[in-house]
């Protein structure tokens, strides 16, 4: 048992914080002025371009993917740095090229995709060049449980034709998102879990009707392209715009969550980390009743609770990526499944601390914190509540000491 | 001790919940997509105007202020009827002019305004004419501590010179907002709670800049006028404008503060409620995993603790409304800051269950409970911080046991 | 709505107090060393028998008690009084005659017993001559479920034949205690509610075998006769030993167990107040790097919080007490049940500040924190755990809202 | 990073579970019985020599000793072997010469001691043939707070003599305790934390009175020597019994601390580990309202929540044993913190779920929950309630933002 960092990961955490230094956290203000401004509301800021252009001539880039498609880094190498892009979870991730759900679909291309599909839309992706966007979720069923999907994706000839409505189909509203994977079922009546399949469907395809941006507190989560209501009517894509096999999805999708969720999880741990260092910035330089209020002994055990918690959650996901790494996703599941349940609604808490510490300000715009809280507590929901993952925990765990 | 309401409250009641009933729920659908058009940010959608019209006819009006100038009722009999309007809180209290931050404002006026400032400013008030603001929060200074307040108010001939920069000054942005009660201090040597006054200030008076609306979790509260920055240089303002007396401002922010709390507080458990209602609902259609998931445990445990959290808040909220009536607002300081300590965060967790109990939908725009989520808990934070009253609060206590 | 006490509660209330203060209090360290001796380790303390000719001189007797066997009084009149009973919960209980299981037992003769069951066990248990215990729980079920009950009482000629096996049957160990009531069943092939019956049996009958006493935390609770394990064995009694009718067991039940909760709930607030008491004195009394932990922003939180929870869960108690003298027990259910959810946890959680704020000596036998803490952590699970309660209270909220 | 342990924990751990199986298990019943017979009420029951046997004839032995004295295993090899002792606290510790207060002293003399200190009692305790006590919490002060400590230390010749009052001396009820390590302060002029020594007193030295047995929560401890009242009324012992250095105390008890935590820490997630199998298998069980209560969503949440928060806690205690083996206790002092500040308030929470599970037998001697709680819960104030730990830890972390 060993908790150091190896070397290539001390070498690139090296390079990630000299450059979250140099160039992220000084184009904050930039950014939050750009997008303020509200010309174009569903992209990126500007800003965003220069930062990645910086990321990729300093080889930190495509960091998230394995294999030789990116820079084939563990789960284990990648999550600390991971975190890291969590310190500025609006600029880095998208420097680096690292952003969901960009992320989750390259590596779906990367490991099921054919040929022509990697040509077509993982190379652009990994280039940065094109966004992309993930239809899984619906309005009108309980999506956690993949059996409810009601989108339906019927053979027809050489083609599919897709019908259905998704919302949350994050990223979609940015007008350069060009290729949405999306979920569906192709067999209803088949076994519970071959029922659904993926295909590839362009954003312009006739019959894609993105409809509008779902917000999520108040925020639309615009700089990086919303997360969009989109129907799907008659649209038709060719055969080969199927990702892997028929019955095939319910798999996909699974073997997608897994890094997504350390992913999530270790910008999750890096959001704590910032708040927790506004926290106590403001705490030692805040005033009141005559002495600064990190003085005060509430203020004293929300920063000392929150510590504790926060080296608690990093070792669990460290301690995931290395079983992911080594015995493999399935392996990993109860603890991949802990990490979801554990992860955000701890860095939702120490969030909220910091929201506290900061008066009406940190309900405000004047802090990231108001806008970093509503995005970690949707990870409470996001693929499926946590109260879903909590019972199948369970259920694994009962059967440990019954036959 | 008797736990009935009596027969003029019971009336109201009825009265208000037809109200709500024929008026205000159907009316929802329509400020939704009024506001949505976003033709006046900062303004109320004109289906406000028409509820408004509705309300004085039937005798709705004003319930909040006792005495001639309003309804006359006492708190006991008014915080039921706020806990109604908190069923629909963008909609019924404005409709019934009993909205923050008039109502806080209509009481100082009415209970130490001179005949003209009563005149000039309560009456359009009281007629739903115009709008209010009460700039108090300071961004610069912790303004739980009232001698923190760094807007200076000073007298200069028969004119006070205001100086000095407010935030979140609710109400401000809305045009039809005429009038602001500015606190400042007059006399920064005197002794510690008579250094502060309060003046009248036209929001159209020169050296007034209204700057940006604060954001409250993504959300701009626009409907009801905002959340202003306000800045005031060398605005010069009548001696006529002074409220009350020079020192008296920190004596008057504090009567202020004891009906405003009973008030949100009030709201606050009829946002409990409509959450409770809407998680029901929610729990008895929705199914997963092939069953509703009302029958989920966790579910049950869910809505039984917020109805069992709900019915000991109302309660407490109800005495402390008594005590003010029958022993005053300095007699039931306790209680006013244990419902202002216990309240939010009770219905904060209460509205977050609802959330997740809705999934996706829980954080977006489809239901009215992110947008109250941030509401409330935004009140741990209003009229200072949560801590700061539970440090008084247990001072007190304390004292009983130590001579 | 009126929230004081009527003249008859608050006379009462003062006499109670002059008694705590006069007899009660400064006997408490004469019954721990009678206890401590051990001289007759399940019955009370020499003392106990002196405080009760004290209690009854001043017409502090059978106050529980409705109706003309006992004082009279309302369940809202007695439930202030329980509370200050409460403060001593070893003493002054047992003093007044109002200690369980006799309360419980006393109300169900003097509701459901025949005219001789009254005059050879009510009579002398409302003079305080004999003890009495209720035969209810199972080790082998889940005694939450009146379904489960598996003991037995079946008819044979003139007699019941009793078998089973029960425990935690409080009181059961004093010699003292002389009449037991057990739950049986009399007929398993009835509907669910109407297979149960209750009958008396003498705790010296032949087949009772008083096996051993349950702990509770490390604690035997001796001086109330603590927590029996009996075993039945073709315990013969005569038919006229039934109470009430045959298959009337479970609805005698229900009718004792609604006062029987006031009762524990509002003695449990009682023992909160006296928790923040010893926190409050010890606080400011205990010195810790440099000043007394009383100046800790932490410790201030918890007297805080503990006020404010006492404050709202009596007022849920009084409004439940309220209820069942106006509407009835059965109208009151809602109420009954959360006072049951709500009170013992808040009240562990208060005791357990006021053990962490005493530091060692919290948990030792130098307070009474330590031994009040687990009777209350035990009110958690008495007749039913809190989960099934929530369950139950949860569906008819849910059915509000559904037809 | 790796997780995995070394072959030679493998191989300890192998060996150590065989151990348990093969004799602990088997062994608790036995235990129980022989407490309850109370023979000879302050030390092990006989069948605990019979274990010591066994262990050291397999090499389970004084394994929490580094350096030749010990089995020699590092902070990190120990720490799961103090866990699977943790599944069966009462009897696995002194089974294996690892209990504390023993593993602390031996500690202490191991490092500190003179070759004289260490032949006569270091020898014997290795052996497992005497007892020791550590008699450091005094009744009349915070002992959080070493400044505060009254015991007085003083020379006199070629003597100390001592004279004060300590409790909680844990062990020191057991006859065959021998010696005890006293801490006192040599020069209350001194610098803060060099005013304190400590010594070595026979527990049979004149003027050494043992008084009697604190309770923890009912339990006396009895089986491991009970927690003891101590007063030192001129106890004179030689120079020679000065352990370390006058004025070394202080960092004396430090360096004890943090193998100290460790420990704790590692036996309390054993603990937590044994309360989650007593869970599983009580819900599995146990049927309730026509199912087994495994199948209630709630109990699920209580299972879950429970892996999720050990594996979390065993983590962190892990990072910390291998912080002291590579950076010392010093550079470990933030994580040593963490986890006794983490631990016992989770583990708590665990136990008391698992008792929740159990319905009434959970509070009483028929399970081991409802002593392991009061076990755990007394760790919360063990060498420090949380509070003062958080505090520090606190400092520290605002330290880093703030020059």
């Amino acid at each position: 048992m060993d908790f150091s960092f190896d070397a290539r990961t001390e070498e690139l955490r090296g390079r990630l914080l000299a450059f979250m230094d140099e160039f992220v956290y000084p184009a904050e203000a930039v950014f939050a002025e750009q997008r303020a401004s509200g010309i174009d509301p569903w992209s990126p800021p500007p800003v965003v371009q220069e930062l990645k252009a910086a990321a990729r001539e300093r080889g930190l880039w495509n960091l998230f993917l394995p294999g030789e498609n990116g820079a084939g880094l563990t789960n284990l190498q990648y999550a600390p740095l991971a975190e890291i892009t969590g310190h500025s979870p609006h600029l880095a991730p998208p420097a680096l090229n690292c952003a969901a759900p960009d992320t989750g679909n390259m590596e779906v291309l990367s490991e099921f995709g054919s040929d022509e599909q990697r040509k077509t839309w993982l190379e652009p992706l990994l280039a940065g060049e094109i966004r992309s966007a993930f239809a899984m979720t619906e309005p009108e069923v309980a999506s956690s449980d993949a059996a409810n999907i009601e989108t339906r994706i019927e053979r027809d000839g050489d083609e599919y034709v897709v019908n259905g409505r998704k919302w949350f189909t994050s990223g979609a509203m940015n007008p350069n998102c060009r290729i949405m994977i999306v979920m569906g079922k192709t067999d209803p009546s088949a076994e519970r879990h071959r029922q659904q399949s993926m295909v590839l469907v362009p954003r312009d395809a006739p019959g894609v009707d993105v409809r509008r941006g779902m917000r999520v507190f108040g925020y639309d989560d615009g700089d990086h392209g919303g997360h969009a209501e989109v129907v799907f009517t008659d649209v038709r894509v060719p055969v080969a715009n199927l990702v892997g096999e028929e019955g095939g999805g319910f798999a996909i999708a699974q073997a997608r969550l897994g890094p997504g969720r350390i992913h999530h999880c270790m910008r999750a741990i890096g959001i704590a980390e910032r708040a927790v260092e506004l926290m106590c910035r403001r705490a030692a330089s805040r005033v009141a009743f005559g002495k600064p209020i990190a003085a005060q002994g509430v203020v004293q055990e929300w920063i000392a609770d929150s510590r504790v918690e926060i080296e608690q959650l990093r070792l669990l996901v460290l301690k995931t990526a290395w079983l992911m790494d080594t015995v493999g996703n399935r392996g990993a599941h109860t603890e991949i499944q802990s990490i979801k349940i554990a992860t955000p609604l701890a860095v939702q808490r120490i969030v909220d601390r910091a929201i506290q510490t900061h008066g009406a300000a940190g309900v405000s715009q004047d802090t990231p914190l108001a806008e970093l809280w509503a995005q970690v507590r949707t990870l409470r929901l996001a693929d499926g509540p946590d109260e879903v993952h909590k019972r199948s925990l369970a259920r694994r765990e009962l059967k440990k000491y019954t036959v």
